[in-house]
């Protein structure tokens, strides 16, 4: 019987799991409710009990299992508080290994976690370095340095959805600053923008027909040539450039990976974002790449199988 | 006879050199002219003879050799342009080992070699991830994580000068770009800054007087009561907090150390960068430290000799 290594993606809403050989080989995926009730209690008893069922009881074939949690995870494994999973003061890797007979767990950030599932085996293959950004309903990132994810020493490396990024910015963002990416280049922020355009102006514009906007519609009607919702992209993604090349002089890396819903633009996006970012990434000649996501929800379970594998040998 | 490393720092004016044993204790440490003539090519031969006179013609000694660079450094060791020492598409590391009959030789960027001394045996003494950020005519900077300098895909990494800081000011910065931490939290910058609002106003200020002002000055007046001079540093200290606490989002450093000459106003430079950090860096309970540096202008011996024993060993 072959070894196994499972990456658990843990969500508000769906569990997802992934069952891997040591070579990364993905055998099985699928996916369950998260129940948090109990103050969360049951989620872990679930976890084990899914990879249980799996491994057909035999633990004896489980080398290490991986969990991503949408929420900080301190460098020694600690939950100070996940608000989604109504955990707080936890320790998920010790707790779950616990349920599983002493299994070697691992926990991290599900962004991060998203990101070294795309540095491994999607977007970032090949890559020592690469930052994945993820454009949803907020801007999550990872930061994967020479194969392994920079947890910094207060749990907030990679978090470069609350770096200042539009100091005009009115509203708060929910971290409490202003003018976060968060709040200027998520499908959120792209709507916004829209929306306070429309509402300022008379230009013409599709977007105006829709009852209720999504960022899919703005890109969807700038690249049918929509001079409005072509300036809203225009400008949002000129922001995400911008903190892009903040990060060249901080991190420099390799790679910058788009995920997340906004990222289904596609080449638009990419040829837009990279447009920006190469005037503003000046300071050398050669510059970082700009790719797009590939591996979508799944991001997380190759993650956090492959934070399995690096750390159960 | 004891094995040696030497750890060398080539400034535009002066070279200096660190002469170490493997256990990191410091023998003996000299400084000489740097002759930049012949497009810098005098440079490498006259460091291989101070190091095989120290070593009294005995190479078998020489276990390695670090140098440190006033410019970017990629990390197969290259070096396409240093203007400061007119060199071009050249090798130091590689060079210096041919004149040294193949001791392992190690280049690096210098702000990255002060940030390595620093956190080795400087002001980071015993964390594992410190940012340095030197105010001097510039900001340089250097970032270390797990005892590893980050040299960045392209060579800037930790180029933290370059990251936009304030997008209000008017003068382009040597880089092309406008409002660079560099502009705003050097000594050039704070001198500038009390300039302008010296010459917007008519508040009294001790600064008034004086023919020419320099950073030192208006930390000395702000420390004595000077409401002007204390207004210039605290905005110029703000815009550093906010630069800091950016950094907080990306790489999560246990402590910042700040050095560079502005660095000698001490303990209320540090207080005050400190109380606004604190109000910026807000995503988590438990923060950075912001500490002195300690080494000053040994920083960069100290750095090259810990990557010649981390490297060579």
């Amino acid at each position: 019987m072959d070894i196994l290594y499972f990456g658990v993606d843990i969500g508000g809403t769906a569990t997802k799991f992934g069952a891997f050989t040591a070579e990364g080989v993905k055998l099985a995926q699928w996916e369950i409710p998260t129940d948090t009730a109990e103050q969360g209690g049951r989620i872990l008893p679930t976890v084990a009990s899914e990879i249980r069922r799996y491994a057909e009881n035999d633990l004896s074939r489980v080398a290490g299992v991986g969990v991503g949690i949408p929420g900080p995870v301190l460098r020694n494994g600690r939950v100070e508080r996940c608000v989604n999973l109504h955990w707080s003061n936890f320790n998920p890797a010790r707790e779950l290994s616990a349920l599983l007979g002493g299994v070697p767990c691992f926990a991290g950030n599900d962004a991060n976690m998203a990101a070294m599932g795309e540095s491994w085996q999607g977007g970032g293959r090949g890559a020592h370095s690469v930052i994945l950004v993820t454009l949803g309903t907020g801007v999550g990132s990872g930061i994967i340095l020479d194969g392994k994810v920079i947890y910094g020493a207060h749990g907030l490396g990679g978090e470069v959805g609350h770096t200042l990024c539009d100091p005009d910015e009115s509203l708060p963002c929910n971290c409490g600053h202003i003018g976060c990416l968060d709040q200027i280049a998520s499908a959120t922020g792209i709507v916004r923008r829209a929306e306070r355009m429309l509402a300022a102006c008379d230009t013409p514009s599709a977007l105006r027909s829709l009852e209720r906007i999504t960022a899919r519609d703005v890109f969807d009607a700038a690249k049918a040539g929509d001079a409005l919702a072509a300036q809203v992209t225009d400008i949002c993604m000129d922001f995400l450039a911008k903190s892009l090349s903040m990060l060249s002089c901080v991190i420099d890396p390799e790679l910058f990976i788009i995920g997340g819903g906004v990222s289904k633009a596609g080449a638009y996006l990419i040829d837009l974002v990279t447009r920006h970012y190469n005037e503003y990434a000046t300071l050398s000649e050669q510059k970082a790449r700009i790719v797009l996501a590939e591996l979508g929800n799944d991001a997380g379970i190759y993650g956090t199988a492959k934070l399995a594998i690096d750390s159960a040998r």
